[in-house]
């Protein structure tokens, strides 16, 4: 008998072959969950899975997993991410995670391998978010942390119902949320970052993924002429905008890494060269590992902004569009992640995730980790995002070995 | 022989006349230049010009004039303003200015007054520039600072060729730029700020106008995530933004009054939550009375903005907008204007205009003041524009006091 090895060929034949539905004229794809193109990749995934043996469910939200039976029953060792896309995605994101669930599968079948525990290969509902919000939401109602029929109900940015295109596209299956918990979940994943290549490492040892704040700042002041209002006598709501922009780096120096700070959205009316803005609206997204550091950082920029808006006479108001608590991974199975990496003597770090994936919503259930391998120049969500062929197979093969460990002893 | 008067009822009623066209539903007017509503305000005019027995010309930009014979030939004082006006414009903005021009002459008519100069009334095109750009068109072609086939071939915002819609409404006339300097140049028109309202200042003697300096400063950095991009290896151009609008704000407070900086517009791209900002736009509106202090501010702030994109190692250029230097009025003039508020025992202080006038055209040519009544609210560009009734007749009162004093010996 051999050792069941990863078949790097095809590995990324499979994910060749899912890049091109959906796929945009100048490389990268486009399957927005539970459209047309969404159906044809989820197809493709249930062909494979059927052809693997794997005995395929759908739930009521529309999570795919297939199940390659153990010696022993109980609940399956699961690999698994997604397989929709943002508007402009690459051929990485998510899709490495399900297609190496289905690598392992074969290659337990290669090697004629009977393992302990069942092996489960997943590819949940609506990760991306962009069509349906929130993002990781087949996750999300799969482990309980979100509510099915609140989810069935989402109206997406096309003006569909997401219940009425999970029927549409066939894939409204019967099966409950919170009706399976695995034994163990892992995941496989891009970096979407620039960590791994810059520091010239192939694995990451996910130890979490950081806790997200998303505040929308909303600024009030008042219109005036530019030339002929004096400076004393101006309420410059796009003045509090930058000074809050300012005070979100200051934040991030002072705290240190891992706390970053972002202002992606700035917007001031009435917009004019020549004219005070009377509004401003922006966004600030906060992320740590630390849930009282990040708390600390909450605070300090909403009494920043506060403080801003009355030196300036304008009024503020904060509201938080998403607050998520940072997730940290099962220590033991980090460990074995690592060791698997030294042992294939592979440069490995251990990392927190910057980015939300569908494996935080196991890890409060279950002994749950996460692998990355570098992302090219960092990019994500982007045609351009790419991942050296070594190291996809390099990832997929860590991520065997830990699977294999926790399938329990191989006849 | 009594001297003459303004008749207040008569002017605000000319102001009402002319405010009913282009109406909008809410209050304020519509006249952007040169449409259908411009043609009808300016046929208003030439009947009021003519049955005021003034000569009326019309110049190859548009620019009209009405003239009232002195005992002696040559230049006539002149008393000018625009019709003209936003797309959301007061009842007052440069209407004042030119309903006052008809009063004086209807004034002088009145108390058969003869004077040794001539009187002119002028309204000249496009002051705005809401619609063309640049504004102030009309009297720079007339005072020879714009080039008049170039400014014929202005495109608009809605397309159409100025020299066009100049033909079309009927006021394409055949004199040449450059043809008349009169002997003096007087423009009422209202603050269009909250000085005189704050102080509790009827009259403003208007020394000058500030330089103005706008620059568009644009920012390309490197778009992001927000969660997997260490802050270190950050190139955000939204931060560099915000940065630059900080400093122009600490520019004003640097320098002090008159200094003003402000910036208008900020737009980033792609403008998304969790994405750092690839690109930012911003424009900085910079005035001071000052030529070589504004200078110094824009050197200032470009140095800035240099040294900003480089500590975020991203790029910036500057691109200047406009530009115009500091006009100073002609100081025996503004010395007339304060002494004759004086003489009314009307609060009086003397103040730069911080935005642009048609006046600023004629004073390098020859002797030109100002005189600005207040804006309730410094409102302006706004269809809640305002000016007290009776603050808008002492206006005109102080401008008949200066007027009849340059057209010299009455008989």
């Amino acid at each position: 008998m051999t050792a069941p090895r990863i078949d790097g060929t095809r590995l990324l034949n499979r994910i060749k072959r899912l890049g091109a539905v959906g796929a945009l004229p100048d490389g990268g794809v486009c399957r927005l969950a539970l459209t047309d193109e969404d159906r044809t990749g989820r197809d493709l995934l249930v062909i494979w899975m059927r052809e693997l043996g794997l005995e395929v469910s759908i739930d009521a939200i529309g999570n795919i997993w297939g199940v390659r039976a153990g010696i022993e029953d109980g609940p399956p060792v699961m690999v698994g991410s997604h397989v929709d896309s943002v508007a402009t995605g690459g051929l990485y994101d998510g899709v490495l995670g399900v297609m190496t669930g289905l690598e392992i599968a074969a290659a337990l079948d290669d090697a004629g391998t009977r393992t302990r525990k069942p092996f489960a290969v997943a590819a949940f509902t609506n990760e991306e978010g962009a069509r349906f919000a929130p993002d990781m939401m087949g996750s999300g109602v799969h482990q309980g942390a979100l509510d099915l029929s609140e989810m069935l109900a989402t109206v997406g940015i096309d003006g569909a119902v997401l219940g009425d295109e999970l029927r549409r596209i066939g894939y409204a299956g019967d099966i409950a949320p919170r009706s399976l918990v695995p034994a163990a979940f892992l995941e496989l994943h891009v970096e979407q970052g620039p960590v791994l290549e810059r520091e010239g490492v192939r694995i990451g040892a996910v130890t979490g993924v950081q806790g997200i704040s998303w505040t929308e700042f909303t600024v009030s002041g008042q219109s005036n002429h530019a030339g002929t209002t004096p400076m004393a006598m101006r309420h410059d709501a796009g003045l509090v905008a930058a000074r809050i922009a300012v005070e979100a780096r200051a934040i991030a120096s002072d705290f240190g890494p891992p706390q970053v700070a972002t202002v992606g959205l700035v917007e001031v009316e009435p917009g004019l060269v020549n004219v005070v803005p009377q509004t401003a609206r922006m966004t600030v997204d906060l992320r740590n590992t630390d849930n009282e550091r990040l708390k600390a950082a909450e605070a300090r920029l909403r009494e920043a902004a506060a403080r801003f808006a009355a030196e300036e006479g304008c009024a503020v108001t904060a509201r938080s569009l998403a607050r998520f608590d940072p997730v940290a991974f099962d220590p033991t199975l980090v460990d074995r992640v690592e060791n698997a990496a030294r042992q294939r003597q592979l440069g490995v770090r251990r990392m927190p995730s910057g980015a939300g994936h569908d494996a935080q919503m196991f890890a409060p259930n279950c002994p749950t980790a996460m692998v990355f391998v570098p992302s090219v120049g960092g990019l994500s969500h982007n045609i351009n995002e790419h991942t050296e062929p070594h190291d996809l197979v390099a990832g997929a093969e860590v991520l065997l070995d830990v699977v294999l460990d926790l399938l329990g002893e191989t006849q």
